[in-house]
């Protein structure tokens, strides 16, 4: 008799190639489908090129543009075309600037139950809505995956989290993980996929479920899955794609590794303060605070249910003079389902600013709040410095809570808001079909034409890199120390000064770490080959494999940290470089910026048959520090060769 | 018995305060109404500021945010903070970033026939629509006109335009203007005043008419003149204003210093090449161009009907994947019309980027082509770099040409379009009410409260420059030498890289005539005193003071031109920089950059006696040139005291 498996287990053992279910061992899975956005997808088409790639080899493959859109001079256009020549070129699906954000127009087009999903945008985890393992990570991993390698990870813990009960009036899915971050903070979930399950589902509809996927990426979860059921059935029905059902659900009398348990009854309106996700507190603890911006939209709060309820709730009203009001729909499809439903309409006549759909200022692409004020956002992340405002002070939350602060000016509990008003909860009359529009994406050409399609290479679009094996003894300083909890907005910042250059490595390398230490490009140019000393929870948020390859560009050689987010810490390996773990993190508190290391042995450290544990001399203050590392034998293998594509060289092309 | 006079003529000698309407003679007119719009407000602004004024003596003077709305940083959401504080603090009306672009706004909310209005924007003289005196100007000019200073100018010669016959299907509008482009060129209204009169004005609505008053700017005019007529009243009674209404119409048998006729019946649709609103040909001639954008919108085709004739255009087809179509809506009013009238929907349908309410690509705050791709647009300029891309090429065309376009993917004809689909012209079914909605509008606040408003000054609002007299000598080199119909975009760039630093003159100055010689900017410092040398029509388009400043802040005192614009050449009074012509324009070519010129006995030629003539010695090559200027004794004043703001020191201040 076979033990009963969650919906996580039976993705992960329907698509195992290799290794065993068995947390901290290294698996390899089958990829069925991935997805690039273009700030990633220009770096992974290359990578593409640079193996040798003839035609992707998954069931299915998109290449969104949703992040580079403002198009405030000629580079994102030349990244569009870049683009979509290589969607051209390798069989991939087009997804035009304007069709929306990934996340939920992946959800709302090509998601299927059952399948498996890779995608090189780190909140490619919300496609666990619809009984997806849905897994966001490097553009590397997912290049490879396209190339039909399996995706190797190490198997995460499956953490179980019961919902029980039902939302309260005015209370929402984005307060369902805010509670999660409450409890769990930015690291909670650091090497597990959370499983939903219980009762509390029925009441959560398959966007409602995006939403709270969308944000395990916070909780710095591998993925975020729930079954497929009727919720999923009835979202791919309203979608047009009810042949794409089938039913994915936990086994009676399935185990979890870990469990928690959300009583949904229980909620209230959350908020996350400046300038972290897990900074959570209930908004009626800071309500009143002043407000300059509200942005409602964002893969965070992507569903028409999202918009249609802040319409309701700002219908007949006008927003405060104080604020700005700004409505990024998520989906050309949303919008036009927001246009047809007359919410568009209430929202403009609210005073809101509605912009063309796309990420915007989620990823720092306008928006920028005015510095010293608030900006109050359904967005999933308020990193520092991400809005594109030095300085900024972002807070995070649901729908409900951003349009009752936009009408007061002030953060605002919706509940409070709705007692002073006299206002009954909406009661949303949303249509049962989406407004299906397809006619922005374009199809892969047939093989035999896509064959005959060049590349359309901007001059801003620079080569890949060569990258040169790991020498055994490493010998050089320490080039910056950092805190706890570094995002990947702060080591290759996004945002419109940066996000032009996505395609042009050399010059994006000039922001590495500008957030943090506006001299490190400079000083890492002079000096070359360099350490970096961090804390907790390095590398997390965002995908962008920039993040390790500017760094990497730029002499950097091997982070020593207390721990690793899991995209970032899989880039570094892919852009060899070595991320290191301090034995007692007491160790962090010895270093200095400017100490000179010296790590020798490395090539005996990183054999197969090593036990990870390397040594490292601080010849300036002559101590030495117990370092392990974690890397699988594939891993191993790509950081002693300087990289992933090194390590592979002609592996690929050889067997297309 | 007096001369019967024109609509032109009634609305100077109403306003007339000081000087005959002889054309060469200087008046001064009485300024009604101001409107500034965010990218040169902030400056007008501090200049309100540095003038000591309390309050405007205007009758009404706006605000508009429409310019720098993308905020890719917090420059520009700290620039709408400082506007919306100063705006509250000297009386004015303030427009929200999202409520839409100044000139429609201004033409649905605020325009009265009869009377003059003056704007920091060039396009000002869209305003002649409503049969009013509207002209585009710097923004000093429009601060002193706030400061109840009247408004001199060289009396311009007025030349009639009587339109005949009935413009044919898929010829509108724009092609009207397109065709007095084709036949007069950017400098073809040079210190004249359109009035456009007879039988074919019927056809014209008032939103037709303001597509040709705001492109009289392209001509160089110093204003359009329309009629206060049937269709004027009509379009206030759709926007709920028809109490504003009064008729000014010319008076029969009236005559004009010249005189042009255009048979609509006759025209045919029209585009402009790059880079210049004056390269027009008939659209059959460039038939089958490819297209990588279309975009439309913009002041230049702001009315609903230009939009929802697009839109039926596109109804149920869709719009070629080659390219990328554009939707920027002018105004939040013509926005929610859309929505409410399904038009906006059916563009998204066809693949439109729906936008937010603004200037946007117009000014190249976004939408950028892709390099050596063409751009064809509704917009009234085609500057090279304008667009934000480097060596552009953008095309200047009606919504129909746009739509047809947009279509195919190639320049197109609509007619052949038409033809081609068996399509009737469309029977637009538009709203007798506008949907006016106010709520993005600030009204002045009550003086006492006014009072105690402090400007909100961010850290990029640099203060204003002090500016020096004029030495009796100035003996410097020529730093640069440009050709003909330079623009004010090439002297001082726009667009997302620039408009963020609108209000931070020493930083705006490192990109001063940089489209032109990317190292102007390095030599002016290094050498300071200098001079420019420039062919016909310097400065021509947008009204940017910035054009004048930043050059003089690097050391600019006077330009040897062959003709100049009308606004930059004012600009370059207001702020010092002696503006001087050729008297034989092929002395032009004698002088080279580097030469070194000595310009002797300054305050004795622009004294009040004297002719206005000055001698240059070459001393490189040991040459003598004639030069003059036409400076009025109020712009001789302004000169010699180094600016307008020092000439004038103390005096409005005082009368406060």
């Amino acid at each position: 008799m076979t033990e009963p498996l969650g919906v996580a287990m039976q993705l992960i053992t329907d698509h195992l190639l290799e290794g065993r279910p068995v947390s901290g061992e290294e698996v390899a899975l089958r990829v069925d489908q991935t997805l690039c956005q273009d700030a990633t997808g220009t770096l992974v088409m290359q990578e593409l090129d640079a193996l040798g790639l003839d035609r992707v080899r998954t069931e299915l493959s998109v290449q969104y543009v949703d992040h580079n859109i403002l198009q405030s001079d000629e580079r994102n256009a030349e990244d569009h075309l870049f683009l979509r020549s290589a969607a051209h070129r390798f069989g991939l699906w087009y997804s035009k600037p304007g069709n929306g954000v990934s996340h939920p127009v992946h959800m709302q087009r090509f998601g299927v139950p059952g399948k498996t999903l890779l995608g090189s945008d780190s909140h490619t985890c919300a496609g666990g809505a619809l009984g997806m393992l849905a897994i966001g990570t490097g553009g590397l991993d997912v290049a490879l995956a396209m190339a039909g390698e399996p995706y190797r990870l190490t198997m995460p813990q499956i953490w179980g989290i019961r919902l029980v009960g039902r939302l309260p009036d005015w209370v929402s899915a984005k307060d369902v993980i805010l509670e999660l971050l409450r409890r769990h903070g930015v690291k909670g979930a650091l090497h597990r996929v959370l499983e939903y399950h219980g009762p509390g589902l029925e009441q959560l509809t398959a966007m409602d479920r995006h939403v709270i996927a969308n944000m395990g990426a916070e909780l710095g979860a591998t993925a975020s899955v729930f079954p497929a059921d009727d919720a999923v059935r009835a979202f791919l029905a309203a979608e047009g794609r009810e042949e794409d059902f089938r039913p994915v659900t936990a086994e009676p009398g399935c185990r979890y590794d870990l469990t928690d348990r959300v009583d949904l009854s229980a909620l209230e309106p959350l908020v996350a303060r400046p300038s972290s996700p897990g900074n959570v507190v209930p908004v009626s603890e800071v309500a009143g605070t002043p407000v300059g911006q509200v942005v409602i939209g964002s893969s965070a709060n992507p569903g028409l249910r999202d918009f249609a309820v802040a319409a309701a709730m700002v219908h007949g009203r006008q927003t405060s003079a104080e604020l700005s009001f700004d409505v990024n729909p998520s989906s050309r499809e949303v919008l036009q389902d927001l246009m047809r439903t007359g919410a568009a309409f209430d929202l403009i006549a609210a005073g809101a600013r509605i912009h063309q759909a796309g990420c915007l200022g989620c990823i720092g692409m306008g928006q920028a709040p005015a510095p010293g004020r608030n900006s109050l956002r359904t967005f999933p992340r308020n990193f520092p410095g991400r809005s594109g405002t030095l300085d900024d002070s972002v807070w995070l939350c649901s729908p409900e809570t951003a349009a009752a602060s936009a009408l007061t000016g002030r953060i605002t509990d919706p509940r409070a808001w709705a007692l002073r008003e006299g206002v009954q909860p909406p009661e949303l009359d949303l249509p049962e079909r989406a407004c299906v529009n397809r006619l922005m994406l374009e199809a892969p050409l047939p093989p035999e034409r896509a064959r005959t399609v060049e590349l359309v290479r901007g001059p801003n679009i620079s080569a890949l890199p060569d990258l040169d094996p790991l020498p055994d003894e490493l010998s050089a300083p320490v080039l910056l120390k950092t805190g706890d909890d570094v995002s990947t907005d702060e080591i290759s910042p996004a945002g419109a000064k940066a996000l032009p250059y996505r395609s042009n490595l050399p010059k994006l390398a000039d922001f590495t770490f500008t957030r943090i230490d506006p001299d490190y490009p400079a000083r890492a140019r002079e000096s070359g080959t360099h350490l970096v000393v961090a804390g907790d929870n390095y590398g997390q948020g965002s995908s962008r494999e920039h993040a390790a390859i500017t760094p990497r560009l730029l002499g950097l050689r091997a982070v020593l940290a207390k721990s690793y987010a899991r995209i970032h810490w899989q880039n570094l390996a892919n852009f060899g470089v070595l991320a290191l773990e301090f034995a007692d993190p007491a160790d962090y508190d010895r270093i200095e910026p400017g100490d000179r290391l010296t790590l020798p042995g490395l090539h005996r450290a990183l054999a197969a048959d090593a036990d990870g544990h390397i040594t490292a001399h601080n010849t300036t203050r002559d101590e030495e520090y117990r370092l392990t590392h974690r890397l699988s034998p594939s891993q191993r293998r790509a950081v002693l060769a300087g990289g992933t594509i090194p390590a592979l060289a002609g592996t690929v092309r050889s067997a297309a």
